[in-house]
């Protein structure tokens, strides 16, 4: 627990600076593997023009880039506030099994942020982002075509 | 319906051509505004080691980029197939407000991809990801210096 503790400091720190820096709003993650820090993410959606730069998000192409791989298994994340659903399912697909975080999607909502709101959402058929299916007549050939590719890489 | 037939054909073919070149999985996406393409995203996630890199994602970041605003307001997206939780919640941050798309996320399934997986988990307590609450005595400290930043950007 003192290990984790230590991160978790480490990363609220990191958020609070960068707020004080101006680069996004107050979050920031760490990539860890086997105790030592591979990689810090911060978000940086306003300063970087990029919706999808969140902190978690940033650590893990950061820490997939260093490993070069796409596969972080055996990797932990830290996080100074618990993933939004963007973040939750880019950790399952980078294939890291444990997430500790600090403050909760409830605090980030205090603050103003949509977290907890898309969470609601995913659990509903009602959302405010319209989902519409238009199939033409090749929608399943991509599929097909990577059944049939011999040296697909899986992921 | 036709201009929406045209683009999800557009992009089903682009994902055909993805898997063809080895980028990766049969995914690809468009932003549109205004009837025209800002911008074209494919999955690299094998071939650029980057877990988060899938079409939806790529997208969007290019968008962004290239209209120099973290919201894409006004802009819609077509996808060859149903976006995964992760590219719904990046939709949602984008405040794009419609998804268009082809192939479900059955379809996806069918062919091997955790999607549908993952959208289950996030409707449940129970998934295989961990998430363990770890507070310090500052968790609270980078939103409270956010909300007190006078020329914070808010998103």
């Amino acid at each position: 627990m003192q290990n984790h503790k230590k991160f978790i400091d480490y990363v609220v720190a990191l958020a609070e600076k960068n707020v004080k820096k101006g680069i996004g709003g107050p979050f920031a993650a760490a990539i860890v593997k086997n105790g030592r820090i591979i990689s810090c993410g911060y978000n940086g959606v306003t300063s970087k023009n990029d919706p999808t730069l969140h902190a978690e998000i940033d650590a893990i192409r950061k820490a997939a880039k260093k490993l070069e791989t796409f596969d972080l298994r055996g990797c932990v994340i830290y996080a100074s506030c618990q993933p939004c659903p963007m973040c939750f399912s880019a950790v399952y697909w980078a294939n890291i099994k444990k997430i500790y975080y600090a403050a909760s999607k409830e605090n980030a909502a205090e603050y103003g942020f949509r977290d907890e709101k898309i969470y609601k959402e995913l659990k509903t058929k009602i959302t405010s982002v319209k989902m519409i299916n238009i199939k033409d007549k090749n929608y399943l050939n991509p599929f097909k075509v990577w059944n049939l590719k011999e040296d697909k890489i899986k992921y």
